[in-house]
């Protein structure tokens, strides 16, 4: 099908969603079915907002340079769109920009939240006879996609949060006498990828991270005092990794933060604060010095030391999203498929787009430990490959990181403005 | 004058004093006068309860390692001695080890609470006409040593400050319509240095940080708010850096954190809690969704991305403190002295002692905007060089950093065991 084509990015960047759009842009300008290669500003908003920016105006350079610049350089969003039903003017318009600008191919790179989006677009272009094929990207430092082995994003978080863990750790090790136990909160909201991640880091038993919490255990004070406290025994130090949706037994989130913005626009509860709730639990009732750190969004941009394997693949899904499209398939996401082979070898599948939307992968109980504070050898089989390589930077005259930013200069619009519904 | 050299690290680890540590070690090891190198097992406090390890022991390529290792290989501690006659029993103690060891060069690598200790240990000597001597090497990430141009472990914090605020910043860019605000907060108890270098990474208008919060300037809420305002106007978002010990006009700490650890052993109140406070300044009064991230002790030993000028500069202020004090030197601390020159050139200096331990340099005034809330060009031109060049790392066959970690197998103790004063 002849037409052109719209690549979008949502919800929280990573260190290389940007390799996924050059997958997809580069593939695009190699098939003469696709005419144009629009980007859209910030995910579905540009869509619904009309501000589109044509990417075969870029520098080559500046596209090529996305696969090393952390962040999502088409700009993202946290927009969620309801059924069909209740967003339906929302849908409409979306589809009515598709019209008026020939888009026929429609690629989404997101989680579950954006390959529902995608689907549910597809579906209504179907109903109302419009022609689009619409392909997922995955895309998630959470790694809680299903159907796909996982997902790009958690290589590099998971690489960087064990290089931090292990430097904090000497950290810990060095100053025990008077900072003896430090916690150091991950993201993850729902599942233990990243926090678990953190055990790369200990190749012996004095490394850090001796305990790692994740949501998939419920989280026990009791048995987390006497965790802290054995390994203190052991060591005359601890080093907590804790992910920030640890919940109870009754399934709260053990978090103290409060705040007229504690959800987000997904609804979500915004999570942060379980470092600072288990430091002064460990200050109190343990009665040693405990320091907290929460990275934040650092852990999920930090392109100076992201995975090569990782921002290979991302790349990798972005243009296999292009070759299935072209094809003529479509209402799918693209997989990473880990072969059974002794070494690591990954290529890609195809999920339907609904099946990934209503889907959420945890962490297998049986690769976290019987007492649930730490991973099994399965969690570190399963990571480890993940982590190999390291991107090249380009580092400036100014010894910094030299990351593209796209001029992103909009098409002009041929429809009246709209105000999105929600 | 013929004996043996002991060298210690003290206070908060860095990327590079594992450099230092090995520039003295290496060195040492050149000199007939020195017999044997003992390593102290964290500080001073190895020292007051005799337990040293022989650096002659250790394999020579753990040595090397040092160099690209963060934290403190030795182990570190933040005990503090008070006054010569306060703490007397400590001194005299510290004599005894290094008598019944033959210690004749002691070799402190620290920040000025260290150089204070150091400086002590030297007039007690002398008193007590023990030849002995004593050198300084600066180290502190928090760059408030006077004497010395700059101190080593700053280039590298500086380094990767500039460079994590450049990647979280594109995080806070692709995300403004869901996540507007963001506050990273840097280390710093007194001086504003470390938050500062984050001014590197803007290098256009659009770039983060937008604002920097710094304790030389007395922080004011209402001024705080009409800057966030004013950039939120103009960008859209808003990127905020603010250090640890902002203090309010009246001299009081702005943070909110309480708890039975609120200070130190030094005595110094344990910060933390600066970006959480303004995160919830900026959400109720401008009204904007705000983010945060305290990057604690992960910023200092980030030797996955350290300043190569940083790294060779601590290895040379070592090397130069064993070369100063085989000639007889004593009662000093080695300096970095950067040439006036158009290029940066840095030499190697001397400064007393006495006069490091009780002196504290602050950002000047003139390298701050008028307005409070951001480097001029002066502090650029400062940091600049001083992150410039990477320190090649080790990576092992599980993608991770390989940082080496000395055996320390303590010698025989001669003297009975001892309590510490304080």
């Amino acid at each position: 099908m002849q037409g052109n084509a719209v690549v979008a990015q949502s919800g929280g960047p990573t260190a290389v969603i940007n390799s996924s759009a050059c997958g997809v842009i580069q593939e695009c300008q190699k098939h003469r079915q696709i005419k144009r290669i629009f980007g859209a500003k910030n995910g579905i908003l540009g869509i619904l907002h009309e501000e589109l920016f044509d990417l075969g105006e870029e520098d080559p350079q500046a596209i090529e340079g996305l696969r090393r610049t952390p962040s999502a350089a088409l700009g993202s969003c946290r927009y969620k769109l309801k059924s069909l039903e209740e967003s339906r003017k929302d849908f409409e318009r979306i589809l009515e920009v598709f019209k008026v600008h020939d888009i026929r191919y429609f690629f989404y790179i997101g989680g579950n939240d954006s390959m529902d989006t995608a689907d549910k677009v597809g579906i209504l272009a179907k109903e109302m006879d419009y022609d689009l094929i619409v392909m997922g990207i995955p895309k998630t430092i959470d790694n809680d996609l299903a159907f796909t082995d996982h997902c790009p994003g958690y290589g590099s978080v998971a690489k960087y949060i064990a290089t931090t863990v292990m430097e904090a750790g000497r950290d810990t090790e060095a100053l025990y006498t008077a900072d003896t136990a430090t916690v150091l909160e991950t993201m993850g909201r729902n599942a233990g990828w990243i926090a678990g991640a953190a055990g790369l880091a200990r190749r012996s038993q004095q490394d850090a991270p001796h305990l790692i919490y994740m949501p998939e255990v419920p989280f026990s004070i009791d048995r987390f005092l006497d965790d802290v406290k054995a390994v203190y025994r052991d060591l005359g130090r601890v080093f907590i990794v804790a992910s920030e949706g640890l919940v109870d037994e009754e399934g709260k989130y053990i978090t103290a933060q409060e705040g007229m913005f504690a959800k987000d626009a997904f609804g979500h509860r915004q999570l942060g604060g379980v470092a600072e709730t288990l430091k002064n639990i460990v200050e109190r009732e343990v009665g040693i010095k405990c320091r907290f750190s929460m990275i934040g969004t650092c852990q999920r941009n930090a392109a100076h030391f992201a995975s090569k394997t990782d921002s290979d693949e991302a790349y990798l899904v972005g243009q296999m999203a292009v070759r299935h499209a072209v094809e003529g398939t479509t209402g799918f996401m693209v997989t990473l498929q880990r072969e059974d082979s002794p070494e690591y070898r990954c290529t890609t599948g195809l999920a339907r787009l609904s099946d990934v939307a209503n889907s959420l992968k945890k962490v297998p109980r049986e690769w976290i430990n019987e007492e649930g504070n730490f991973i099994t050898q399965q969690m570190r089989d399963y990571v480890r490959p993940l982590v190999l390589g390291e991107v090249p930077i380009k580092i400036g005259p100014d010894g910094l990181p030299e990351y593209v930013r796209l001029r992103r200069r909009l098409i002009e619009g041929r429809l009246s403005p709209y105000s999105v519904q929600s």
